[in-house]
């Protein structure tokens, strides 16, 4: 048994946390270094549990470097100049294209150059130790390390094994696709170079967002969706309004498109798209944005009684159902595919790691603390486009189908003042729904620029479940775009 | 008795208007139709009362014109400037100043170039009686209006009387300043071009933001504050960052400077500004922002045992202390001199002015339907500076001195994530204060570009006296500025 790298923290040192036989022990073995898994090892560590993480790539994971922060250092330039567009008075000064060299390099500077560094020195500054290599469970409470080096080193925890490994972008098995070099999210938010034509297939938040930042960067964008509209999950207006919008930008959105078959037949040439039909479109990349599957291929899980490649079943504690030890938090456990919410987890599933390992009984109630009650009732999401989409909560169709008696308000964002303020020619929409037998919100979705960061007080109303009768003293500062909030209970109370 | 211009309504007709004497008798008599007086007039309308507003200038109110919506029309360009500047790939674009005029012509269409057109409308639509002219009390329920034309109407109130006629300016009587004909904030808000240089006197909100315009918009701004900071009733932080990004903007801030005479020699001359201590400094205009005086010196208060003059003293309910049918609701109560604010009362005071009538018991417990208790615990204001202030509820030192045992948790917005891709060189900071007994928040304010919107967030939070412990459930989403609220939270949870 060879060591893998131990680059940080207290491996060798420490107390108790060598076990009697040939493997290295710590309470808890947290599998992925991602913003998951960090905060997994943040919590237990806090709690005064010796930790190690397991990484095979760079620590920092998929959000740091091929999804959240490249995309949206994309994407906040061209939101900041479609803002300034709409405004007499700025509006001419922004005539000109996007310095897209400019918007590349800052984008390399938030993806910190695809270097994990920054990160190892926080791993240390809390007492986390960091095995580089590849991770598998080896049954019950033991994970094995293959190094870069091909040397294999045993984990044993004491207490939990928490799996934060994630998801991987899924691209489907099309005929010419291996010569086709398909980009996924991790090609799209670190390109090099705007192509001159990108077709997008999927019309998802990383399809609409994708096709958003390369449109305005230079690229002539062709979207690619099987259904009949776009971000299918969310409130229909919103994708409504982001279609139109991306039409707007010089992209051309298709609906109703499946895609047959890909060629590429030169390396360096184009590649052509066939379409359910036999149509034949020509572009110089193409992005799938077609779905995600979990990373638990290459798990070991099956030594645990476990499916490999599954979506790993969890309770609101995120301890994999029937198991003692094993967490499953993040993407993995197919809950909610966001970062803030795979943090969210990681906060929970590390406090009830804790909790039980100091011989507690964790408060798995709804709202207790080491439930995750929000994956059911409140997962927010802001979709980075031109307007921005900001959604928290159940659509009118989530709710309905939950059987709640519901009431869907809607208010149109150009009649509030703070919103035509911010833009000339403002285009957006408001809806919230409402829970008729408690009175209480289950859900809002805003479409329309700068609502990005009006959502967190919808996402406090639907947590807190706060009444309605107590939200009308909730008085929004007048002129700002917030001021919908009014609106909408004014058009709810009738 | 000649009627005064009874533009829109049903004076003349419907049931059980007029008495049996001289006078037009309504449920309700509202005195002052800006925002206040119109939300009112909304209200007890919507409930079925006979309403007659008197409105002596433009219907809409200071706000439409002269405050709120040509303020904010001036500064949502500067502020988007500034955003834009901010990122790669678009400050060159945005090198080149603002284009003044443009701006101006669109603050002109935001104060619907000052007519009230528009408003009358919507008065009609609803049912209620404009009386043009200056409304003055008569005794118990009765109002007279002088029209313009020199015309007088009496009218009676069944039921109440509402008094909204807000606050004015007040200039300091310093010698020169007849001569010296200082802008006020409606001077500020509607001048047709920039001065070339511009005194402002006074650090508060009406003094920063107007600093902050017109400094963008091609004047030489001096601020002179006899404090030593700028938004003295915030954080003190948040007077800090506007301070610094005025001066970076190339305004003069001048902190421990008192005006003690100006002097104007020429009608089309400079203005001196002459500070104590002697130094004189030139301007072309000098606006005095100096603190609000309220609309009641020439109100009929005296017929009804009232000081001509002063603030009206209310209860929750807006009603004045110790009378059964006057309500004073806006400004001219002094609980808080925000337009929303106000209309937050109007809804207050319209519906209990209804259960009275109706003969219902008002409920004016703590949050109810009949009382502004946001008025003492939750009331929000955004400044639409660059950087942007927004707060809610109790400052630090506002909660110490009212007694609660609280701490306060700060955290610098430059480290997440959502405001360094917001703005590079981002600058700004957040604090809340926590009522350690209850485990609720008191207040929250944020200081850095683009957190206006953030705001309602805490107003919710603090209105709804949402636990720390929920709190904890509700997840920003990433990468947002909002997700400052979970470094605050992790913060003090440490």
């Amino acid at each position: 048994m060879s060591e893998s790298s131990a680059v940080s923290g207290t491996a060798a040192e420490g107390s108790g946390r060598h076990g009697g036989g040939d493997a290295l022990v710590f309470d808890v073995v947290v599998v992925g270094a991602g913003p998951v898994g960090e905060n997994v090892a943040d919590r237990a560590a806090a709690a005064g549990l010796s930790v190690a993480v397991v990484e095979s790539e760079l620590v920092g994971g998929e959000c740091s470097y091929w999804a959240c922060m490249p995309s949206k250092a994309l994407l906040r330039p061209v939101i900041a100049r479609a803002d300034a567009g709409r405004l007499p008075g700025l509006a001419g000064a922004v005539r000109e294209p996007l310095d897209t060299d400019a918007v590349l390099a800052r984008r390399d500077e938030f993806a910190s150059h695809w270097k994990d560094d920054g990160q190892l020195g926080w791993l240390d500054s809390i007492g986390v130790s960091l095995y580089r290599g590849h991770g598998r469970l080896d049954g019950e409470r033991r994970v094995t390390v293959e190094g870069p080096d091909g040397g294999r080193t045993a984990l044993t925890a004491r207490h939990a094994v928490a799996v934060c490994t994630g998801s991987r972008a899924v691209v489907p098995g099309l005929p010419g696709i291996e010569d086709a070099r398909p980009w996924t999210s991790r090609e799209a938010t670190s390109a090099k170079a705007a192509p001159g034509r990108l077709a997008v297939v999927g019309g998802g938040v990383v399809g609409v967002e994708m096709a958003t930042a390369w449109a305005a960067l230079g690229s002539r964008v062709t979207l690619l969706v099987r259904g009949d509209g776009l971000l299918p999950r969310m409130e229909p207006f919103a994708g409504e309004l982001v279609a139109e919008a991306l039409a707007g930008a010089g992209a051309e959105v298709r609906t109703g498109a499946s895609v047959a078959a890909v060629e590429r037949s030169r390396p360096d040439g184009p590649v052509t798209v066939v379409l359910e039909g036999g149509e034949r479109l020509e572009a110089d990349e193409i992005l799938f944005a077609t779905g995600r599957a979990p990373r638990t291929g290459d798990l070991g899980l099956e030594t645990v009684g476990l499916e490999p490649g599954s979506w790993l079943s969890v309770d609101d504690s995120c301890r994999v159902r029937d198991s003692e030890w094993l967490y499953a938090v993040g993407d993995v456990n197919h809950r909610a595919l966001l970062t803030h919410q795979g943090k969210y987890q990681a906060r929970i599933a590390g406090a009830a790691i804790a909790a039980r390992a100091a011989g507690d009984t964790p408060d798995t109630r709804a709202w207790g603390a080491h439930a995750a009650t929000a994956d059911h009732a409140a997962v927010p999401q802001v979709v980075f486009t031109d307007p921005e989409v900001a959604a928290v909560g159940l659509s009118l169709a989530e709710a309905e189908r939950a059987g709640h008696r519901v009431r869907a308000v809607d208010y149109d964002l150009s009649s509030v003042a703070g919103a035509s303020l911010y833009a000339d020619g403002y285009r957006g929409r408001a809806r919230m729904v409402v829970d008729l037998e408690r009175e209480i919100l289950l859900g809002v979705t805003l479409a329309g620029p700068g609502v990005g960061e009006l959502i967190h007080a919808a996402t406090v109303a639907v947590v807190g479940e706060v009444p309605i009768s107590r939200l009308w003293h909730a008085v929004p500062s007048y002129p700002t775009i917030s001021e919908v909030w009014l609106r909408l209970l004014e058009t709810y109370r009738g």
